[in-house]
């Protein structure tokens, strides 16, 4: 870790901010007012709800068995990666660059028939069955499309009220629909890597548990962001269809019918945090040990407020024959105001220091 | 003007930050509700409400002779300076240091009687009679206590519920009652240099015209902030009583019976705003040029939210014989959420840059 000098703008950014905010997310009993919202939208401040959810028909309803009587064998969007870890930094090698490199890589994605998907969610894999095998783990996929899939692909649960098509006092207090109304189905093999988005995020736990870790805005110059190469998974050896049954049977790494890493060419670079919370010595900046991480776990009919521009880091657990479902509605966030423009600051000025 | 490099963090954020917001206050016709109040809290902007206040009794009762009789002789905190810049930057010379230095000069504070206050204020100075004199203009005098004056001197004028003890929409939206409730009694000589409170501010014209140019926190650079020593107007001669009819006589300068400038021994540095937007040329930093700052008169009966943080500088203008008169409410500001941080960050490293 290199020395900070005594007066370094950006340790005293990270600094004042803890020493005025709490790390220890609000908990409320029940859903804010469209005013009480506002507030923590001008403080740009994370909430949970406890049970805010808990009467929606979802968090009553959704088990395995009824999403497939219902949606059946539609066609879904998948993320397919090989150790479940989809939009993240990874390493890179190959014959012709031994030394590992990272990249930003995006999953394989591919339409496969809803109720085998969530088929293969719910089937244990090799390494969890008794006693351990080292046959390599079998793909991880997570239905993660972040393009408003519940208005398209998974409509029919919208249309049946299931879920309700906005979030009341977000709506009254944003003044607008949400911009995006996303579904997100996996197992405790995803993870998502440490990111932010333009949006106010309302994020709902359906079934399983969600683990967030939330840096805010402020705490820019811990996440080490740094421009990577973008690079894609591509299943070698076939598709979906003539694999047969959708279990898929490959891994990341250099070829065979599994996963594989491709580099773009002349794509160009993703700037990326690729510090994780949760490997603090890693791709660690020299302020990253001075970032307090704020933790919380959703638990299903819970509900996050996770202000616009925070850093989050998600993962999740749910039973090996369950599955980990979540709806989250994207309220586009307001960029007049001084907090796009000063956190841009804080990421130019954080960026020169390096 | 120093040349910007080509990717100064600093530039950028003035030009990101006007790029993103109008310059233009926003006007509403009536006032805002609270939900409505918080969305401009949450972004930082200011509006105006014209005609906000027309229906409160002080905006069509406080002339000069309802004042006189209302308050009498009670004795008020008045600021005297010799040509209205109390608590402002301001050239100083002495025989022992003749080269001027930037001080920061507070007024001579004394009480004098309400009623020969306001007749003082409401008779025409030498230099607006016909011809113009050459004679050095008398002092000028602002009733600018900033110590929630309207819970003490002026109670009275509360009391009479000439004016609301806080505003509805305000005090809902931001769950607090005004930390303080001003008057501001002064005429068009005064002057009230560019500076910012740590408050929400919504300000009420009641008499006579004001004019704001207001800076948003995201251009601090522009502002050529120094550390400026203290100083302080001080009456040579005695005090009002014994000047008889308290019209004074006197002028800053080195000495007579008129106002002092004196330096404050050992005190601290106030650091403190340089620049004067309406001289742009003078005290300019390499950033001033970028900013572009927004300018409102408020008539009587109107009022401005002036949210925390925002620079301001005000002056007045109103019919000889008549006063400028206004009510601020001031709330505390919400240090908790990125504001606070984020504009200490800014100024850090704009201070840095010097
Ligand atoms: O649930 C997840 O895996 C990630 C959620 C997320 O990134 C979001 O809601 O913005
Ligand atoms: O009215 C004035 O002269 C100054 C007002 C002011 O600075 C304020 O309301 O904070």
């Amino acid at each position: 870790m290199e020395d900070l000098e005594p007066n370094d703008p950006i340790a005293e950014l990270i600094t004042n901010y803890h020493e005025l905010n709490s790390s220890i997310i609000e908990e409320l009993d029940e859903e804010p007012s469209a005013l009480e919202f506002m507030r923590y939208v001008a403080r740009n401040t994370p909430f949970v709800v406890r049970g805010g959810a808990a009467d929606w028909q979802a968090t009553r309803t959704w088990t395995v068995d009824y999403l497939k009587d219902f949606l059946g064998d539609e066609l879904v969007n998948v993320a397919v990666t090989p150790t479940g870890n989809a939009d993240a930094p990874t390493l890179y090698t190959s014959p012709t660059s031994p030394t590992p490199t990272l990249v930003f890589a995006k999953p394989h994605e591919e339409d496969q028939p809803f109720s085998s998907f969530l088929t293969y969610l719910t089937t244990p894999t090799p390494t969890t069955t008794n006693p351990p095998t080292t046959t390599p783990s079998p793909e991880v996929r997570y239905a993660q499309t972040q393009n408003n899939n519940l208005h398209h692909e998974y409509l029919p649960l919208l249309s049946h009220r299931d879920i309700p098509s906005s979030i009341p006092w977000a709506r009254v207090a944003l003044a607008r629909d949400p911009d995006a109304v996303n579904l997100w189905i996996g197992n405790g093999r995803s993870v998502t890597a440490l990111h932010r988005d333009n949006y106010e995020n309302v994020y709902v736990q359906v079934a399983g548990r969600k683990h967030f870790v939330l840096l805010p805005p402020a705490c820019q110059a811990g996440v080490g962001e740094r421009g990577l190469r973008g690079a894609v998974w591509v299943r070698r050896g076939g598709d979906l269809e003539k694999e047969g049954d959708g279990d898929g049977d490959g891994e990341g790494g250099g070829g065979g019918g599994g996963l594989e890493l491709v580099l773009e060419e002349g794509g160009e670079m993703v700037p990326f945090a690729t510090w994780d919370p949760d490997r603090p010595e890693e791709n660690a900046t020299p302020y990253s040990h001075l970032v307090q991480p704020m933790r919380v776990t959703l638990e299903p009919g819970d509900m996050l407020y996770l202000p616009c521009m925070w850093y989050h880091k998600v993962s999740q657990s749910c039973p090996p024959d369950g599955v980990c479902i979540a709806v989250n509605y994207w309220y586009d966030m307001d960029f007049t105001g001084p907090l796009y423009p000063l956190s841009t600051f804080v990421r130019s000025v954080s960026n020169q220091k390096k």
